[in-house]
């Protein structure tokens, strides 16, 4: 009676560091590698037969060994090229992710870690096909004005004055994929990172919010219309609210300068802005 | 040229304590409520315009007032009281998540939080329907033998050893759906979490494992047996590697004695277990 | 002109699992070890001179080690065990915490990690002398009512209402020292550890609370009445405020039934109770 | 019996963003506040009065007013005048640290947070004199060469391998203590967090290491030449281990390239450096 449905196994959260050492300047590649692997995978799940499971640990390895036979291009080749080995035999899809945090140089082999966000390139081979998507998790902004939030609607239950004026702040998880054209690899996904997080961050800056909401699907639009390889792009959003301290009860005003930064419970928001003919 | 693509928004991770205080003994509910409302909002991403948006700040003072009016009678009832409540209007689907931790009860009025554990409820309002979930957060269980791993395939890569005696333990995280029938509000909500808890439990501590695939299959499999109304689980496992620590250096064997938790990376083993005929 | 000051050094939260399994019933033990050594370190600071530096590697192995050799009767003989060894040569002191996760009984062999909470047990070894200490780490306890506020100083800044009911909540973090005579090892640490932390929620459960401060004080007296072996007690409490929410603008009262539980500011309480004569 | 012995309360984790909007060009200073009084505080602890006892909540107050009225000149001058407005009756030593994180200008009025480490300021008010302590918290750092561990001292436990080739990585918790003649306020504060910071980096990356605790002193000692005001540095630094891995089984060679991050254990190495006559 009972069968099994959707599944898949891998070796999660393989953190290596590659140093290039080719001259004395090193190079060094901080990266934390996800693999999640699915297919005919019947056998193990009701007999507990594992001849199609290639073990994590093996996983693991390949990990390894694939980060000093091949080094890291970018992370968007070095999964598809861990996502392309895993295939094959029973194994019919595999999924590679990869995040990897910045260092920035301090001499020609010291380094420190400035920063808290994590590139991330998420690569699926299923079959013949090979897709194609990169993101960003952990960029943090926030601006001091340019942020109105009114003509909500009210019921019985809402509290909330309008405001035209209001603190605007989030940690964007950003993803976005590749039009199938962009899946042959003729990308240059380090430019195109870092052209998108520019032009997220510009969009920030520049857009008169009305709304979160209207903010990040300016900035989706935006990356669309300057990179024609981008399908779709997905951008969630907590809204890391600040409140206004009331000062009052102390004889002061509080034109927009102290703001409680809560914790929890925050607004998410969360869209997707595709092409109009993905 | 960029459309909007699937999109929600709401208020998440509402910390409330509803306390019951009818008698001398009082109860205690905690939960977390995190809400997710979509339909048309096109308005508010293209053009700013709040008239579809129920304020997150509204949600929340919805989830506090109806705390109070209604109780917990159990979170599925909450949550699904919640969600109809939300619809209507321009917002065509509500989904609310409700996250309960226990307390455990040391005189009328004083508690402790023994458990890590989570109880989830999930309610989906569609249109007329309403779909309800359960589940299971951090349910953490380890077995000190009858586990196995062997009869993997072997590649260039491949160095672990095959093992009949090994260290099992994971981290479970379970979401298990309701048939259509059970949607009417049929179920005990209460009766089902507890059992199903069980279950969990004493398969996981009688099933001789041969893979964590297996294990989890056969966790599954336990709970659709036993509870028609449940039309699939879904069971996501890290498989929290114990390794046994090399003392021969030492002069000393190790037979399944001591063993080094890791912590990173791990294997994820997930998979949905479902009805034949659902 | 420049000189060390105090320091030391060693390997810090080495995760085991200790099984016993000298029959069908297994035994399991979770800890996690921190050492710390201090003595004659100048050299390896100055001049980068290892030879009074036991590697942290070499302690980790020490810990694996012993954990086979001598099992862990208790954490604190357990620490105690490796505090003394790693004394000698350049080392005069060396201090061992052992921080133990409880696990709950399924099967022989199968087990459920039902608790939150974590049993310290700390040891300094210096010189001829050795200093037991234990404690209780995540003890979290909640009551809804006995609990006032009120009597405070008002000053400029000062807003908060009185109250003569309110939710008192905290996650004790609980040392307690034990005296002189109590060194010798003639102590019962598991009988010891079991009935202060039973006494602890006791006495959080029968006070009346009028602040915070005096919970605390009374739950450090209750031990230091009850063990005569124990010289102080100390206790660290945030206070996890639960605001009552205001459901006045809904048309609700609120006798005490809805709070928000907030994460940050919180109050933190810290108490040392000690003996008159210690 | 039971006697109160050390003990200290406050408000913790109070997060706040301060604007200043004078002009178009807005400035964000983005500070969390924890304070910890002490003095006269037996009545509340044996008796429940709180006579004594200044509201958390009212030091809450206090710290946004605080805000509001004086602004953030630095850290250090915002703790220091918040400390001593708490000091007074029944109060006798105020404790006020500020973690401030910083925000990089993207506009006139947006701001992304590049960076995961802390300023930290602590100022102890206590009497009629006043203590000034700075530090960073999450100092993140990583050197490909130029580390070696050899020359440890090997009993039966040791299996670690001498090398003259490692990476050494740590994460930086550093606080300074002025002088007294600092405490008047002639310092720069700013320049000398700047300063400091950028000594510490480049100690590390010059110095040729041979143990961690040889680098820490060197950063320690190079922070006490070159600023008279300091009076002490510590240090903490958890080794963050960087394992080479094997890759022989696979046929290829590891020249340094390849390392496993590991989480834990971790060498925990503390120090402080201070003035020969301080």
């Amino acid at each position: 009676m009972a069968r099994l449905g959707i599944n898949q196994y891998g070796k999660a959260e393989t953190h290596l560091v590659r140093v290039v050492r080719d001259s004395a300047v090193h190079e060094v590649r901080d990266l934390t590698v996800s693999v999640a692997l699915s297919g005919e995978l019947e056998a193990v799940h009701l007999e507990g037969d594992n001849a199609a499971v290639l073990a994590t640990d093996t996983q693991n390895n390949t990990v390894s060994a694939f980060a000093k036979v091949f080094g890291v291009v970018t992370p968007e080749e070095f999964a598809a090229r861990l996502a392309r080995h895993f295939l094959g035999g029973p194994i019919t899809r595999a999924r590679v992710e990869v995040n990897e945090v910045p260092w920035t140089r301090l001499s020609d082999h010291a380094f420190t870690q400035s920063s808290r966000e994590a590139r991330v390139a998420c690569v699926i081979a299923d079959g013949d096909a090979t897709f194609y998507a990169s993101g960003i998790a952990g960029l943090i902004v926030l601006k001091t004005t340019d942020s109105e939030f009114h003509g909500f609607p009210r019921d019985r239950y809402t509290t909330l004055q309008e405001t035209t004026d209001r603190i605007l702040a989030t940690s964007l998880t950003v993803g976005w994929r590749y039009t199938g054209s962009a899946i042959d690899g003729d990308i240059d996904y380090d430019a195109t990172y870092a052209g998108v997080r520019d032009l997220l961050l510009a969009t920030f800056a520049d857009v008169h919010s009305l709304a979160l909401q209207q903010t990040i699907f300016e900035m989706g639009k935006a990356v669309l219309e300057r990179y024609d390889a981008i399908a779709e792009i997905s951008l969630s959003c907590p809204n890391k609210h600040h409140f206004l301290v009331d000062l009052a009860p102390f004889g002061l005003d509080n034109p927009g300068e102290v703001f409680f930064a809560a914790d929890r419970p925050y607004g998410l928001i969360q869209a997707t802005v595709r092409r109009e003919d993905s």
